[in-house]
């Protein structure tokens, strides 16, 4: 398949289509009711909540089900604001997705301190120690991996400084999970994860809390999710999710060497085929499936365009920030001027990409380079 | 089916199910990427938002699609704490769900009024007035029908007193679609809807907003939903609710009294199987589908019990606060005492609900009283 924009979103997995299938027929009871066959949906709720536990750390009671990373993104900023004074601040990285940065600005206005970014697509630490000293910072956020370039950020150093410092610690990993080893992420007072972005269906995710934060509450109106989240549970989307997971589980290793071969004799062959292209973090650690570049010529809309004629899907960064038609704001804190930012290109493929698409694509970005320069 | 329980959840439409699938299938591509089987999604997005609008009334841009009714409810009490000055109130029956009442509650502290409740199940609106004219009053909330006694509420007065006097008047009626016509509704400057409810799927729902209300804005992060609720739409899930309700509309009529003979006939035979019971909001305007009523002995937690191992599923109330085994707030609003709410039962049937099921159940019913008086 000629996609290459899984970071924005995967077509659901066979395994995940069989279980929400079986789930909506059968257990479509509320898990909240009070005769047998709910008792069954509930009994199946629970089961989820401990295989999502087994895959991804930590215990069954840690997992709180949501509607998506940007629920849970949401609700963990609003839940620190209403617990914390009203000079409490947040920490979040300027790489962050919108859904961290901008819950974070609404919940804490002008009482959130951005970490910047190195040119590396890397965020910098060094100030963190001291901003953690000055007091009254009651969270700290930092993405797991960078949606747009695929940086792998930090994440471990940071959740130290934090532990250090006692200050809570919340990883929004929704591009981690599917595609490196979950369970390590369970230190992290909070993560964050979003099925979508793993095979799963779209419209569920979950929030990882920690044992020391049982008081976190969400959309509010009922009891479920052990008093974390109201509203009826979407199991057969909560077992397609946790099916999903296990299906790639067996597949993730933290040595993703082998699977990066075929990008890196990708971005090689790409610097040949279109001269001037700069590979975004191309010494950073990254994730196996990403690369962004930016283009030496043309807007990144006109090279999706083309590129999409040729039936090659790519993107020109984020998803969620394209009804904004500004440049990345995640370039511009790796000090990208908006100019180059308008030329980005962001590829990002799957388990199933073979070395026939890579060489597809290739071939495509060659062919679009040429139109241009004619 | 012996199914009593449709206020809880309802089975999935094929039709909803049907278009779930093609649409998980075929248009699984993120709406917002820049591509054209992106466009595509993005599309279907837009054409489902237009078929709901021409079955609910009001314009297509007035309606936005959330995770379900729990997170509409929230997100409005959130949107107008957050735009109001810190003096202003929120007004709602006490007769209202929880993801209403404890939504205001929590945004409106010690400044949500309550509006109290007949023995007959209908609020009173004779303070409305009055309390409207002290000002401050930012929303009014209001149900179309009760969750557990069934009972239609006066939204049409409350909305004509609320239009009157300038405040902004919202109407959960996640009861009310797939069950009575919907474009009635669209009048009123807020509506929530769950399409769990009538037949779609779980995890997905909506909230109608005012044309005059286009700052509403709910969980931030992305300009999604025209910029009024960021995170990645939940495609297959949104068509499917509207198959769903579409799928019912044509049944819907105001004059639901075809429909109701079924329960009068049920209802009328329990006061003579159960003599002592006592049918909630007799002689209200009631849903077509619903029986609450209070037994003359036994908690109602041992007659689902014992219903259930007859096959028969019924409710003690609202599924969402089974967990917290109180009882129910809707009886204390009317002024049941705690005993009586200890032994309410509520019945909801569905469209597929024959007279052989009402017969079925009325004979079970029979056989548990029975049980209880040996």
């Amino acid at each position: 398949m000629p996609y290459f924009d899984y970071n924005a979103t995967t077509p659901l997995h066979p395994a995940a289509l069989a279980v929400w299938l079986e789930t909506a027929g059968q257990a479509w009871h509320n898990p909240s009711s009070p005769y047998r066959s709910a008792a069954h949906a509930h009994a199946l709720l629970e089961e989820a909540r401990e295989r999502l536990a087994a895959v991804a750390g930590g215990a069954p009671e840690d997992y709180v089900f949501t509607s998506g990373a940007t629920e849970s993104n949401n609700a963990l900023f609003d839940y620190f604001a209403r617990k914390s004074p009203p000079s409490a601040r947040a920490v979040v990285s300027a790489l962050e997705h919108p859904s961290v940065l901008e819950a974070a600005q609404s919940r804490f206005p002008q009482r959130t301190t951005l970490l910047r970014a190195e040119r590396s697509g890397l965020v910098r630490l060094n100030n963190l120690e001291s901003t953690l000293s000055q007091g009254n910072v009651v969270l700290v956020s930092l993405m797991a991996a960078n949606n747009e370039t695929g940086v792998l950020q930090p994440w471990r150093e940071a959740l130290q400084l934090c532990r250090a410092k006692g200050v809570p610690f919340h990883c929004d990993a929704a591009q981690w999970f599917g595609k490196l080893p979950a369970d390590v992420l369970a230190e992290c007072d909070f993560v964050t994860g979003s099925a979508h972005k793993f095979g799963g269906p779209k419209g569920v995710g979950f929030l990882k809390i920690s044992p020391n934060q049982r008081g976190f509450h969400g959309q509010c109106g009922g009891e479920q999710e052990h008093g974390h989240r109201a509203g009826t549970e979407n199991l057969p989307a909560i077992r397609a999710m946790v099916a999903a997971l296990e299906a790639y589980t067996p597949r993730l290793t933290p040595n993703t060497a082998g699977w990066e071969s075929a990008r890196a004799s990708f971005e090689a062959a790409l610097l040949m085929a279109v001269p001037g292209a700069i590979i975004i973090g191309a010494n950073s650690p990254r994730l196996w499936n990403t690369t962004m570049f930016i283009a030496p010529r043309e807007a990144n809309t006109r090279w999706v365009t083309l590129l999409d004629k040729h039936d090659f899907q790519i993107s020109t960064g984020s998803a969620c920030a394209t009804g904004k038609e500004g440049p990345s704001h995640v370039l511009a804190a790796m000090g990208f001027p908006p100019d180059a930012a308008r030329r980005a290109l962001r590829i990002s493929a799957g388990w199933d990409t073979t070395p026939a698409d890579w060489d597809g694509l290739l071939a495509a970005l060659a062919k679009v380079h040429a139109e241009f320069k004619n």
